[in-house]
């Protein structure tokens, strides 16, 4: 599947959502995007603009020439840090990439103490400037390589937990979305129990019987499988909301859901 | 007037409407912007730049250090032609500023003749590739330097019998404001009969007496004059439509209202 | 081979050109830089960016996740024409790709004269500002798809008789590359008859031999061919120059050179 | 003076030095460049961008129409840090401007622990990645705002001594210039003794009376002072070289010279 099919083809595409977002947090997403796909070189590829989506030339040729079985694309509105590249998602560290809708409440108090906590032999990896990629890197620390939910879980728990010593109630809010390149991982969470919409998409030969004219599914084989923000299109019975305080797990044609709590 | 006291102060600022237009054709404007002055030197000067104003940085700066009595400014969204910096209004030429909200349709079938039509001392100035930038020199062509009303309607009558050739119904889509740094002319006109929103704000001394807490009205001198694409605020009594096909001419702290067709 | 070993790998690598030319006319080539490479769709695909190659993070990963057999990279000193991503190389229309190392003297009082000489069906789908794009659809209007070489010819003599009328004694300073991605044409011609520097790589298998050590060159297979501005490294024998006013044309691991005059 | 008779005007002015510098450890610095002045407001301007210097014609309008009694000006060729804004000098805390030509040895070791001897106050300040913008927030740790040669001394001990824990030898190798609006002190050090070249002008009305044709040095008062990385101009006598471990102090048409060492 070409990275165009999941860009611009669809009805609500990432790039359509760009514009014009209909249950995303901000309306208009246009402070930069990314893309991350696997290839044939050890690391996946990523291509990132400050730019907005829907303008990006680049964007459209890569989208048009690159084919990858995983493909990981983020568009941002910025809630103030400084729209750069480096802090553009997915964020990448050898074979992993991140991305993060939401935010970090209260984050210019607790960035020190966080940046603390990264493991020093990661910190000089860190690029930008954002709470996304340094949740990442506490990840990281946490054992992200080792085991995706419980990193996930006690960094969560770290930020929480500093975020409690500075006297910020809800710090934490959340869809995340991570990958090794084989497996998915995505968590929907947030300190206050009200989190940001998080959808997977259900089996593909159903959806392609239900739907014989549709050309999106036709490009997808019975093993794909994508996890979104919003629907990409208005086919109903092909999307399911993941729930609040729930992680996601794709691998291979299968999903399995589990309940998520901070460690 | 500082320029930030009208891209940032107001309550639907210009930035603000870059987000999320009101009025406007498109409710997202991020396909560029610019802004136009007069200062201490003999031409106006102009900053342009592809990226959304909502984001720029340098723009804030500029904003917050450059006053000038009059001001031109204009958020984009394209609706074809590259997002780029020569692409951006206020377009000027010498002491000439222009700036268009709208678009000529079938400009693709247009463009040739269009061109051929300029003046070939004035050609070798268009810098960039849009309707908006080429109306301006054939505006320029006959003679927005010695009489803007009658330059502007030939300029008009030139792009609907050019489009009337090749079959094109409604070419002419404008609200269109230039200015030689004393005067401001601005149009309002369709093809269709059917234009954009145009505004000009009524009297300052009498709005400072109704809304004595508005601290914009006190920054402006009684003299002052805002012609825009939307209100700027919620100040009922503070805005005038524009009718259509009028021309409205704002100097010195006076407006005149003209019936404007083509020539 | 992927377009990581041709733009980073080598010792002269175009990207340490962009920095410091050892053969150009202007040392710095800052001032943007394209890619344009043939794979699976129909229509190459095209990268370019306005900024300096060397600081191109996308450019390095499109490098290294994408592989063609045939690759055109150029960057860009810009003598005037705007930094902009529609000025930068290679130009592309349908299956062909063309760049142009040089410039048309006395443009500006060309320009106008040239643009009505194109074909008004084609006239549409020029982009930019520069006279390199504008020299690529003259080439077109006079048969670039049927016989390159004698387009190549005609566009260059319409240049000159051009320029002729208005009094530019040496208009063309040119190196071209074409190709409609099975064969490539190069030129090397000036009116003036200095013109800028062209190379070819010799047999590779020959090269090979003589330098068993070489990594890039065992990324080429016998029949891969190179035409450049400069060598990109100090093999000696490598690298052969093009002659004064003529052409190259390079298919399936041989090459063909012509004596080439305007027509 | 305007900005531009600084940035433009001079034979060997900055714009010009960051196509082709001279005396510099880098002759291309095109990775961003950065103007602040002083005006109206309580804070200085700033305008800073990625781009090449030589290419921004935003810069060239701003030049244009600013003037300001004291102005910095910067161009950047980076040897490693992002090329973004954030990242570009000069740096701004309050009244305070900052910018470094030079670099931290060995700044990915010791960026942690320089990062946590900033003021937890001044910490969310930080908006970049470079060792340049994290050398400034030590100096005003260190209370630059209340004396600034001993605080760049301190700064500068605290670099040296965090290098000797992490095994790297010459850390420092700087000319920083910095100023609250009223005075200029800029100093010449490393730690290798090895220091970049850094001048000052002498008396501007001597240099009159020896140039009386040379049209720069009518536009200055015969107060000017100006402190650069390379001479602006072939002057002879015009330029004094600040000796090695040397700070200089420029307030109101006198300079002063200092021993400087780290404390």
């Amino acid at each position: 599947m070409s990275i165009e099919d999941l860009l611009y083809k669809p009805q609500n595409s990432l790039v359509v959502q760009s514009l014009h977002s209909r249950l995303g947090a901000e309306p208009t997403n246009g402070d930069g995007f990314g893309v991350g796909w696997y290839g044939s070189t050890e690391t996946p590829g990523v291509f990132r603009s400050a730019e907005p989506a829907w303008n990006d030339r680049n964007l459209r040729e890569l989208a048009a020439h690159v084919a990858s079985p995983l493909v990981f694309a983020h568009i941002r509105a910025s809630i103030g840090s400084p729209v750069q590249q480096t802090n553009c998602h997915p964020f990448r560290h050898g074979r992993w990439l991140w991305m993060h809708n939401g935010y970090l409440d209260g984050f210019a108090a607790l960035k020190r103490d966080l940046l603390v906590t990264v493991d020093p032999d990661l910190f000089p990896s860190i690029e930008g400037s954002t709470d996304s990629e340094l949740f990442f890197f506490l990840a990281l620390t946490f054992g992200l390589a080792e085991d995706p939910p419980a990193a996930v879980a006690r960094a969560v728990g770290c930020i929480e937990e500093t975020a409690q010593r500075h006297g910020v109630a809800f710090p934490v809010q959340m869809t995340v979305a991570t990958t090794d390149g084989q497996t998915v991982w995505a968590f929907r969470y947030s300190s206050e129990g009200r989190s940001r919409s998080l959808f997977h998409s259900t089996d593909v030969s159903t959806l392609r019987h239900q739907y014989p004219d549709n050309p999106m599914l036709h490009g997808l084989s019975d093993d794909a499988r994508l996890v979104v923000s919003e629907p990409l299109g208005d086919l109903r019975g092909a999307w399911r909301e993941v729930p609040e305080s729930t992680s996601i797990t794709v691998r291979g044609g299968a999903e399995e859901l589990h309940d998520f709590e901070p460690a």
